[in-house]
């Protein structure tokens, strides 16, 4: 039997990314360096432009070695790339193009921050400010759903969310905090830009001290039986209606 | 040893929910007859009020009863129902609220059918028009990422999606097709009431047919450097877009 090829394990050092999207665009916007790419012999063919452009060469697998290294589950798509993790940024360093920077209060599902994060770079988020403890690595599935999103968003991990919100603050950020039961509602409540979007878990929200240092609590409006939506959703709907909002130069 | 509960098989006639919003919803909306009801103690407790609505009496359950009918992966809450399968709708006797109806294009992922479901249900969208085959079933994974929306819309399962969307323009529906590459923005383009917006899968999009029976085909713009949102994102803000064109009374 030939030997498992000699995967590196995630780590402070090597991030893991799988997936067709992911490995391209970590390839492709160059970041971060990569260090070792698995492929198989049609997703290397697929990838052989960019990996010449990255200065890479494909270690050809068996769709069965990232089987075992990915779980069977895993959507790998015949690509594995492991390479250095992305810098992290400080609040104070974020680069203000959109004017719009997301907020994550202890959301763990890697799912649906991965889908959070491909929206982001969507909306040409400025940045996302995540706590370093109760939030998913920036790897694996977080960022096979966020197909590349992760390349062009910049992350702000902080010890502290109220001290960051603080901070936000005194940069002249808009703090709005997303909120079902808020009496405001996102659609007619007064938005200013820079805007920082604060999102909460679906299941328990923003917690106390998180909506005490927001300038504003809205509800999103939903007319149907079912008042809220995946944190997802309501994310990607609030980025539409901010940008829309803040574009037509409504007050 | 305790023998195994006696769980039904998910059939034509038998759904299977698990998940306290999808058990809930389905004994609160009460569009369906529960058959059987599984509940931890605890989430029995939760469940009261609505079984005692609903004429049901939970069967109590340890977590890994549940654990080993549904697999440890899922998220069940200690809850799981057993029902009759909500009944199919007909496209000429659906029943105009908001007058919006999703039209889905061989999508097959439950977690994006379900996510697109919930969302659907939070805008009031009136029915969600889906192939019999290329789709997921309506039970399980998907029932758990729809969060008890599939309770709230309506589902037309049709054999010929082309032959559907004629039907929906003799209906008077304006159909128009989410396309990444289409020349117009749906931020700008014409939109009318009733409206169908037609989504295809992420890596496929719309087929040939489907995107010649569609009066526009539209595109969300995205400032982003990554262009396309996941399926379910996309329809929400596409839904958010419609439902703020066609109530602002915009032309």
């Amino acid at each position: 039997m030939r030997p498992a090829p000699p995967f590196r394990r995630a780590s402070a050092q090597v991030a893991v990314l799988y997936g067709f999207h992911a490995v391209r665009e970590a390839l492709t916007a160059k970041r971060r360096r990569p260090l070792s790419l698995y492929a198989t012999p049609a997703a290397a063919a697929r990838l052989e432009a960019d990996c010449a452009a990255a200065g890479i060469v494909a270690k050809i697998v068996e769709p069965h070695d990232l089987d075992r290294r990915l779980g069977a589950e895993s959507v790998h798509q015949g690509v594995l790339l492991e390479a250095e993790p992305l810098p992290a940024l400080n609040l104070d360093t974020i680069e203000s193009k959109s004017g719009l920077v997301l907020v994550l209060d202890q959301i763990t599902d890697p799912h649906n921050v991965g889908a959070i994060i491909r929206t982001a770079a969507a909306f040409a988020v400025d940045a996302l400010v995540t706590t370093e403890r109760h939030a998913p690595e920036l790897t694996g599935t977080l960022a096979k759903a966020a197909s590349g999103g992760l390349e062009h968003v910049g992350i702000v991990p902080v010890v502290n969310l109220a001290r960051a919100l603080e901070e936000l603050g005194e940069l002249g950020y808009w703090r709005v905090g997303l909120d079902s039961a808020a009496p405001a509602a996102l659609e007619t409540a007064p938005l200013t830009s820079p805007l920082a979007l604060v999102l909460g878990a679906e299941d328990k929200g923003l917690r106390r001290l998180t909506r005490e240092k927001c300038d504003l609590l809205a509800r999103l409006d939903m007319p149907g039986a079912i008042k809220s939506l995946n944190v997802s959703n309501a994310c990607a709907v609030s980025l539409s209606l901010v940008r829309s909002r803040l574009h037509s130069g409504e007050p």
